[in-house]
Order: structure tokens, then C-alpha cells, then sequence
């Protein structure tokens, strides 16, 4: 199966890379970005040893579509509705990494992107691709829009309270701390190590961007609309999200009952580990890998619980999830080319 | 004026060391550590030049009592105990950095020390460190309990909200982040470099036995129980301590408002700095001071304040705030030796 | 093919784990860990979630033989040759990771380890385990010992150079840096976060124990002894080793002509990735891979070569060598289940 | 004494209000930064509280002249000259921390350089800001070249070896290890935190700029032209250089008689600590103060010295350094207002 690239010279992209070269079926046949054209893949990453004789080429649709058959699109917000239309109408099979596919109204796409959207009908048509909760609809689609990271992080921490009326839908409060990396290779004075190193902080607290996927989403599980407070900080590390969700208690349950919730809706999902009762997510623990680890707690004194977890931003969050959409769109085992363990310590 | 640190050893006893050296009128004459007898003080610290003909001596209350005047406590909870009646009695002025102090019960001390308080009155005489709350009564008290790093970020924070009845004493949450040296100078896996380093995760949630004392002093703040979930989080940095804190609002109020009313709150108190509206705290930027940077964010969408302090846990979270209540326990001005801004970046 | 990991609770052990949890042909049978016998695998390590059914067990050398063909040992030394001989006479295939097999003297064993060494005769049996000099010798062997991990990493930069006679065996200086789990997941106030965090520094410069194979086996390259000093550096970071090797030319030559010279030695190693002249190895852009990127430079100013080269210590360094090993004593090909492109940013 | 700050906007800048706020004497009465004009400092540098009501400016030579007796030019290189013969011919004593006057020929500054310099004669009349060596000339001098970082770190561990004839002055290597900070505040992929977290790296080896000012001092020192390797490397931590330098012994040399030569040498200078026989520096043990640990170490097997010393590149390195030459230009004690100890951990 021969996929492209469009965007790839950003971190997912080079991700992306990284994960099609453990890929039995997948070969990146076609990377694109137009800033670097002509520039060889390990000249911007020389880590990715042995694409040292693919460069990155400038995006032409008909070259696109004579060369592979199924996209990953890698680009901005904004920038991604400019190819995937023509992509997915010549034949294609998309996979966009960007917000442009991910909510299902251009109101609230300006509302929250600043933008008008341009294919509006296309975004009624994509599916969102966080396979934990719509495997089958991934599927039968051919234009799958991956999850934000935050948002696959946090969902995955709090769906199974809202699916089961366990926790309110108001007053729901999800504390992400996230790696650097996640603001991708863009300099920026945030991103810049003597100012990040050695300090934490929040950012764009009640007005980030993946505050509204996580709304809808979760909003459609438990059937009725969800308040979420969404606070995410910088973390000084270069990968990781760890989200901290609290949520107030409707039903009485233990720990211990949660924990086997928790194994009971995840008992189809292979990258999503349940830890024993007792344990709490790390970010190291699934560190360079496609896993999400996930843990509840009751805390009976506040009549609260505590549902943490942790992904890998750039694998489960990003790219991962774009190859873990592509195995379903193809018709390959969902796991296949996935299956690598995190790099820990 | 003489002062001894007795249990120097740790990371608080030689940050006091650092302090004082800075002190324009005290001078660190007695430092024990019973451990480390005999050994110089730059033999653990090589940082302390300027004590390169001091040594750590084995505790000895007559010995102290005749060398200083005014004592730091600087032993783990259960050991402060054993000496902090002894000095007091002796005379001295006494400031405890352990959490022997800080409870008004030892029954509550117990259940969450696991230990038998051997000198409950004490601890009903003792004044709770906090000059921003406290500043009178530690002005005339002997007996100082310094209180924890994680109160001292969590209380700042959400105090002016609590003692203004903005946000309800019900279903308030601390997500706290914090550097590796809170876990002190005492070997454990949780401190390994390997372990911790690039990651994130949370431990003791709803567990850490900071939270009853938060608990305390803002239920006195607000005048009636409160109701707090405590998170706290490791950081991959050595010092800082983040504290993002949620309440639900009671009265309507706007940023701007908020940030008025906590400039007003700590107008007398000369190490709280409110940002201006918009700004978040980073941990970085008190880094090595005695400075709280706090600043308070309206999410009308969800109705809830989101506050957020930032310190130094070493400094205003321990060895600072012990000298400010030195300061004032003897007359000298609050933020005297005090003053010396962050090291950022 | 079923392999047997002895001292597996340790990070080479885990990593181990890690990769042949990846490796077609190799399954990890039997592990074993004294100290937490009876634990299972993820109790220690959260990461290796497809190991949550199996335990470690108390090391039984019967035991052992009837459950896998090929060891690996990664125990202490001291330790390692109190099971390799065991292994060995029993038949199996052993891969030590310890030190106990690398040199060929029991003398200089003792000036180094300051023990007696009790199976001095497998020292001379013992091939040392590093595939791009020995690659024939380790085919014919079942005794493997890997080296160090600066070992690997010096000699991999300096080889050409000395085998072609291009710098003086005199003078040779290695400075090399670190990150902290080349210490182990042993606890040390040397690898306590709040310690090295944030910090650099050298330790054991001129008697670190990995001087004396790195002079044996770079001495058997140039077939002249060699002077060399080796001055190891902790990094804050968690995993990666850089050694930056200087030599004084005695040939005059170019960058260009040694970046050649070093493309044709490394030909037939898979894991040696040469830079291109100008590109200098950076210790990210191999983390968890078996990779190594090498560079020389020529400084004409002061007729000295600089050649730099980066490695994963607990792959290239360790595990992943004892797998390059285990492929070539096995007949597989070398490169299978290694070849997982490293983990950027 | 007022002074005036050109170009305070980059971090030598902000560290030279940070340190000016705990001198007793002088005062930051003017500061510049053309591109933040307006901006208060606060604005950029939250953590400069105390400087809250003071905003950069434009530069203006007459204001400045009429604001401010002793300047601190803060610009990059070939910015600085064309401010410093203005405000020095004006009358005012000017330290200058860009490297337009360290070097002694206009030549060899285009040859490192790139440009031509338009004030060649005040390179000449410039005096070298290293107090250890030029304290008297430094008192005399109404024009100070601040070193750079990297040369201080290699000058102070070599000078004494070179003044004393110990080691030769041909086959010099020195190994420096940098953090980030010492790429500035403007933003490059090289200072990109996830391109540096977590790595080490080498850079402009053989032709890195400080280069040539090592040589000329040294070459002074020792009395005849000195060769040296300089291998800059990039470490993961906001601050601080560790240089490790290797000379061959020219007379043979104890350890312990080499500390007592450097405890010699730097008797007068009070930042200059030798640590005791055995010890290395780490570079957090000098962190956000002036002091500069240093330790010489015989390795007899090879007849090398290696010498290593520890900095905080934007205090020592920089701004701490330029305070040191003002006390000493203004007739202050020359540690007045840097004796503040380093902030471990």
C-alpha cells in the first residue's frame, strides 16, 4: 500500500515516517512540504536513517494522486482544507491531522479558528478518528479527521464516567499538562528551552482550541451537554500528556468498580490499559508508543473522582492515531505496525 | 543575632543556610545534623562556599540554647517534635519546618501522621507561618509552624476568592504541580532521575497530607467548611510548584475585577505579586525567590474562577517563609534578606 | 527460539524486554529477579504492558536450562560469573552483559574490579560483543560478552582512525557524556533528580572501570598499545551517550577523505550511520535505537582530529547489542528486530 | 551611581537588573531595548518585579549621557561599536559584554567576525574584563571587553597550569559543556526545546568565535602562542558551562600539589574556589551566582592534567563579570553585590 505525506516535515510528519517504517503493509511512497522541497528527508531529521534518499517534494494534487492511494495530511489548520478536498474527491483515502475535519459546524469552526471553512459539506462527511469510541464508523469512511492530542487524551480519561452517568455533565474539569513538542517545530518564545526548561505554567486556559472537540464528543456519548472547564500547561519535557479530569459524582461507586468499568469499556481497544486499582498514569510509561494508560479514583471525601491519563502526543495523540485510522480504513488489523512498546526510562 | 538550624542536612536546612548568609542581621552559629556530624558543611553542600569552616554538629539542646537565640527546625515530621518543646521551654524563638506544628489537633495529626503527638498544647500555642494571613499573630509568637509548600501555593491562591465568598467552599479542586526537591534529599525510586525525568504523573491524590491543613486555615478564611480535592503532580524540574485551582462562582465577577480584588487582598504583603490581567504565573519566573506570583481567570462559559500561584517550593514554600516569620518574630522588617529577585531563565 | 533473561528488574533487563517483545524469532521465556520474585513484570514496569501475565522468578539453573536456549545475563558484575559458567556448561547460548567476560586477564580484572575472578579460563573463551569488529568471531561463539556502553561508543568513533593509522596512538583523549540511567535503576544521591538535574560534571575521570577495554581492544585494532584518557561526564538527560574522541593526525588527510575512510570501515554494519562532513552527532537522534551516528572532523589549526559519535546506552550501549549479538550466535540475520528508526524529539 | 543599560532586552540584559537590584551603590537609571521601546520590563521579564514601573527605551546618546555615569552594553557583537565610542568618548565608563573589544586586532575580528570594525583604536585602549588576570589594569580603565562565557569557564582552569609551565602550550583541548541560555533569547531550531531537551550535542568545533580570544590570553599568560582545541557542546539545562581541559605535563606533577598551586594562584580573587583534592565541579554548585568552582586533576597513566571548571554563563559568564569590572572601574569592593551563593539544587 503505497501512502503520502502532505506536510511532513513538521514533528507529525516525521512521525508518521517513523511509525510507516515499522509498518509491514505501508510505504511512504509521497512526502510533501514546500518550504523544504528538494531538501532530503535526514537533512531536517537525522534520525530517519534510512529515508536518507527521499526528499521532500512541493504538493501537486496529480502527482499526489498517481503516486499513493491513501493520505496523511500533516498540514496547519487552514492550510489542510486547501488539498484535502481535491484528495479525497480524486479517490483518495484521507486521513487529516489538522482541526479542519474535526468539528461538525463552520460556525463554530470560525467561531473558535478565526477562519471560514471551505468545504463545509466535507466536514459533515468526516469521521472523527478516535477509533476507542467510533471503530466502525472509521471503518466505512474515507475521510477520517484525528483527534486533537489533548482532547484523545482527556475523552479517553473521561468516557467511561459519562457513558455510564457515573459523574455529572456540569462542572466537569480536565488539568492537561503536555510536553513541548506538542507545539510542534514552529519556533516560538514558548517553545524556546531557557524559557520552558525548568518551569511549568498554563497557557490559553478556557480558550484553547480543542476545548470544543472535546464538548461535542463527549457530549454525544452521554447524550446530553457537557460543561468542561479545559486548562492545559506546559510541561518541560519533550513528549507526553498527561490529563488530570475531575468530575463530580452521581452514582455512589468504589475505586475498585470503576477499574472494572474501565477494563469492561476498553476490553476492544488494544492501546488503551486500564491500570490496576492503586496505580496512576506516568507519561513515561508510554513514552514513544501508541498506548494510553488510564486510571480512576473515587475520592469519597469530596464525593469526587479522579480519572487520569496519559498518551503519547506525538504516537496516541497524533500520528499513531492516524496509522491506527489508515489499518481501519484499509481493512488491516487495527494494531498492525503499532504494537512497539514504549521507550522507558 | 544568632540563630541554629538544627537538621541542616536537607535540601530546607541548606537553603537556610543560603538565606541567611544574605541576612544583613542573623548568622547561622549552631547547625546540626546528627547523620552528618563532623562533616563540613561544603562537604554536602559545595554550593555554601562562604560555610567552608562550618561543620554539621550532633544536636545538643544545652549546647544550643547557649549558641543562639532563635532556632530553625528543619527535621521530618515526628523528629521536630522531639526537640521543638525543649528549645521553646529553653527560651528560644522557634520556627518548625516539619508538619508537627500545623494541625490544632492531634487527633487529626494521627489519622493522617500515623503517630501520636507527644506535645499536643504546643501545638494549639503555635501561630501558623503564613504571614499573608497571619502577619499579627506571628509578630508575637515563639513558636512559628512554617506551613506546607503545596498550602502555600494552594491558600494564596484561592484565599481573596474564599474570603470574599466569590466561589463556593463546596467542590473546590487544587491540581498542583511540583519540582523533584519537594521529595526532599532522601533517596527514592519516585526521585530517581530515570524515573522522573521527562514525565508527569500524579501520586497521593486525595491522600497527601498537606490536605488537612488547606483545609484548616481556609475553612477559618471563609468561615465554613470547605470542601477541597487535592492533586498533586511531579514535575520534571527541580524547584517550583504550580498550583492551578478551580471554584465554582457564587457572585458574578469579571477577570478585571478579580485581579482588583487581589491586589487589594495582598496590598500589605510585600512577596505576592498579582499579575495583571491575562497573565499566567510560571514557575519559573520566582524561581530561586520568595515571590507568589498569583493571578485569577473568570471561565464564564463554565462559571468557575481558575487560580493560579506559582513559588519556589524551597523558598516561600519552606526556608523563605521561615525567615519572613523570623523576621517578623523579631522585629526586623518582613522582607528583610529577602528581597534577592528570581534566577530565570 | 526461546531466551532466558537472568536479572531482568534492572533497566538493561527491561530493555530487553522491550525489544524482544519485537523480535520475530525470540521470545523472552524465562526471567528472573531475586529481589522481586514473584512480582509481576508491569508491577515494576507499567511500560511493558504485553508482559502483564508473566512474573520474575528466582534464578534455578536447572530451571533455567529446561526453559531457554539463549541467555542473556544482565547482572552486576561480580554477579554475572556466578551464573554464566552454570549456563554455559549447560549448553546454552550466553550473552553476558556484565563486565566479567570483557577483559582477558583476571589480573587486570582485579586492579579494575577488585575481586578475584573465578572463572578465568571462560575469559579467554569469551568473544568480546561488538559486532562491527568481531562480527565473525561472535558467529562462532556461545559466549558473548557486550561491552560497556562508553566503551561502545569511544571505540566506534576512534576505530577508523587508529586502524588506518591516521591519529597516534599517544594522546588520545575520549570525553564523554552521559545520561543518568547509565547508572541503573539503582538508587545513588549521584542520580537523584534534584542532584543532576539541571547540572553537568564530570566523575571517575582516569579510573572510570570501562578505561581498561577500551585500551585492550583499540590497542588489538592499531596493534600498538594506546594511551588514551577517558573522562565520563553526567548529562541531564535520561537516556544517550556522546563521546567526543581527539586524536593528533599523523597523516595529513581531510574531513572529507576520513568521512569516506569512516563510510568504507562501517560498511557492512547496519547500525553505523556515518554524517555527512559538516553534521555533527546529536545524542536525540538515536535514543531508543540501536543506531550510531559517527562524524570525524579535521581542526587543520591544531593538526587534530575530532571525531564524535552518539549512541543509546541501554540499546547500542547495552540491550540492543546483546540482540545484535543474540542474531549473530543464532543465525539471524543481524539487524532483525533492531531496526525500529529512533524516537525524535 | 546611576547606570545605564544598552540593549537590555536579552537575558545579559535582564541578569544585569537582576544583579544591579542587590547592589548597594548603583542603580539602573536608563535602559534600553530599540525593539521593545514602550514595553515595560515587567512586560518581558515577569520575574523583575521590583522593576515594574520601569519601561525599555530607545537608545539616545545625549539622554543617555545626561542619565547615567558607567554604561553596561549589552548588544550583540558589531551592534556594540557603534554605541561604545560615543558614550566612552562622552565621559562615561563603559563595560562592554559583546566581543567588539576583546580582541587586539581589527584584523583577526574580520577574520572571526565577518565585519570590518570602525573603531579599531579603542580595541587597544580596551582592557580585558577578567579580573582573576587584569584586576589592576581593569581598576585603570575607563573601557572593559567582558570575556566571553566559554573563555572565562577554559581561562580559569588553564591559566595556572600555563603560568607555572606545567603543561605545554601545544596539544590543548578544551571540552565545554554549555546550557541553552547561552544561545540568548532569540529564537533558533539549536534552542528549540524539543530539539535540545534530552540531548548533547558538539557545535562549531574548530571555529567557534570564542576561540580566538582564548588563544590571545592564554598566549599572554604562558608567554608563548598557546594551541588549543575548543569543542563547544550543547547540554539540556537552562545555565551554566563545565570546561574540561586536557594538557600534557611538561614536570611532574602531584594532584595535591596542583591544588595548592591554584589555591596560589587565586588567592586574591574571592570567586575562584578550588575544591578540595578529589572533587569535581558540577555546574548547578555555581547556579545564578558568580563563583567559579574549579579543580585540577593528574591522570599519571597518560601524563595529562585535566582541569575543570564550572560557571553560570549569563552571571559569571556575562553580566556577574561586568558587575566585578564596574566595582572595580568605580572604586567599589570588587565583590559588592555578588556575593549572593548559588541557588542548589
Amino acid at each position: 500500500m503505497k501512502v503520502g505525506i502532505i506536510g511532513a516535515s513538521g514533528y507529525t510528519g516525521a512521525e508518521l515516517l517513523r511509525l510507516l517504517a515499522g509498518h509491514p503493509e505501508a510505504d511512504a511512497a509521497y512526502v510533501t512540504a514546500n518550504t523544504f522541497r528538494g531538501t532530503p528527508v535526514t537533512g531536517l531529521y537525522p534520525h530517519l536513517a534510512t529515508y536518507a534518499k527521499m526528499a521532500f517534494e512541493e504538493f501537486d494534487l496529480e502527482k499526489a494522486l498517481g503516486s499513493a492511494e491513501v493520505f496523511f495530511v500533516a498540514l496547519p489548520h487552514g492550510k489542510a482544507m486547501e488539498v484535502v478536498p481535491g484528495l479525497y474527491e480524486g479517490g483518495a483515502k484521507v486521513i487529516d491531522l489538522s482541526a479542519d475535519y474535526r468539528l461538525d459546524s463552520a460556525e463554530e469552526y470560525k467561531e473558535w479558528y478565526g477562519a471560514e471553512h471551505t468545504s463545509p459539506d466535507l466536514m459533515r462527511e468526516a469521521v472523527y478518528g478516535l477509533p476507542e469510541f467510533f471503530r466502525g464508523e472509521i471503518r466505512g469512511t474515507a475521510l477520517a479527521a484525528v483527534p486533537g492530542c489533548y482532547p484523545t487524551a482527556v475523552m479517553l480519561a473521561l468516557a467511561p464516567l459519562l457513558a455510564k452517568g457515573i459523574v455529572s455533565a456540569e462542572g466537569l474539569i480536565a488539568d492537561a499538562k503536555s510536553g513541548v513538542s506538542g507545539a510542534g517545530r514552529a519556533l516560538s518564545l514558548g517553545a524556546h528551552f531557557a524559557q520552558c526548561d525548568e518551569s511549568v505554567g498554563p497557557y490559553n486556559v478556557g480558550r484553547h482550541r480543542h476545548t470544543p472537540e472535546m464538548r461535542l464528543y463527549l457530549s454525544r456519548l452521554c447524550g446530553s451537554p457537557v460543561s468542561l472547564v479545559f486548562a492545559p500547561h506546559l510541561i518541560p519535557m519533550s513528549r507526553g500528556i498527561l490529563a488530570t479530569c475531575y468530575g463530580r459524582i452521581e452514582k455512589a461507586v468504589s475505586t475498585a468498580e470503576l477499574v472494572q468499568l474501565y477494563n469492561d469499556f476498553y476490553q476492544e481497544s488494544p492501546f488503551v490499559v486500564v491500570l490496576p486499582e492503586g496505580e496512576m498514569p506516568q507519561s513515561k510509561n508510554v513514552r514513544g508508543s501508541n498506548f494510553c494508560h488510564v486510571s480512576p479514583l473515587v475520592d469519597a471525601a469530596t464525593n469526587t473522582v479522579i480519572a487520569v491519563s496519559a498518551i503519547d502526543n506525538l504516537v496516541k495523540g497524533a500520528s499513531g492515531a492516524a496509522l491506527q485510522c489508515m489499518n481501519l480504513m484499509t481493512g488491516c488489523p487495527e494494531d498492525m505496525g503499532l504494537g512497539a512498546l514504549p521507550v522507558f526510562p
